[in-house]
C-alpha cells in the first residue's frame, strides 16, 4: 500500500531543524532507594528546565518495574546538552544518585520528527 | 547516603495523580517505508493532540537505527487512551502503516512523576 497523499498532505516541514536532542536515559535503581532517587531527580528537573536550552526534562516510572525510571532530555542543541552537564544542579545529582543506582545508567539519543518546532517541545514546569 | 533534604526540599506532591498515563511506542519500520510512516505518523499525531484527553503526542526517531520509530503519548487517564482508539485519524494510521512495519509494533506504560501536573505536559502542537 503506497501512502495516499490526499488523506495525510504534509502542510509543514516533516522534521525538526536536526539540531535539536531528545535523550532518553534509563535509570535500574535499586528498589529501596526508589523514593530517594525521585525526591534527587525531581529537584535537578527543575533546576534543569531552568536552563535556557533544556526544553523538557521529564521524569517517569516504569509501570512493569517502579525501579525502572526514565528521564526524557529535550535539548535545544548540543551546546545545551553540553551546558548541562556542566550545572552545579547536575553535579549534585550524578553525585547524590551515584550509590542509589543498581547499575550504570544507559542513554540513547533520538531526532525530533515532530512536533516541528522547538515550541512545541518546550515544557512548562509546575 | 541519605538524601540531604536541605538540599533537595520537595514543595509540591512527589508524582501526578497517578491517572496520567504515558506510553512509548516503538515501531520498527521497514527501512524503506520509513518517510511514509512518518509521513502517516505526523498527521496522526497532529489529529490525536486535538483530542481532549490527549496531552502529548511526540514523534521522534533513534539516532543509531532510524526505522526505529518512538511515539510518546500522554492521556489524561485511561478513558482518554480508550477513546483515542476509537477515532477515525488512528483507524486510518493504524490501516496505513500495517504494512510498513518490519514487525509488531511494542508498546511500554509508563506513570508520570515529574512534571507534577497535567499542564506541565501539555503539548504546543506546531
Amino acid at each position: 500500500m503506497t501512502l495516499p497523499a490526499t488523506v495525510y498532505p504534509l502542510t509543514g516541514p516533516l522534521r525538526q531543524d536536526g539540531r535539536m536532542l531528545v535523550v532518553h536515559v534509563h535509570v535500574h535503581v535499586r528498589p529501596e532507594r526508589t523514593e530517594e532517587f525521585l525526591a534527587a531527580t525531581v529537584m535537578n528537573a527543575r533546576a534543569s528546565l531552568a536552563e535556557p536550552g533544556v526544553l523538557r526534562f521529564d521524569v517517569i516510572t516504569d509501570d512493569a518495574d517502579p525501579a525502572h525510571v526514565v528521564l526524557t532530555e529535550v535539548y535545544r542543541d548540543d551546546d545545551a546538552a553540553t551546558a548541562h552537564k556542566e550545572t552545579p544542579h547536575y553535579a549534585i545529582w550524578r553525585d547524590t544518585v551515584a550509590d542509589m543506582m543498581a547499575r550504570p545508567r544507559e542513554s540513547a539519543k533520538f531526532s525530533a520528527v515532530f512536533p516541528a518546532t522547538d515550541g512545541g517541545w518546550a515544557s512548562r514546569p509546575q
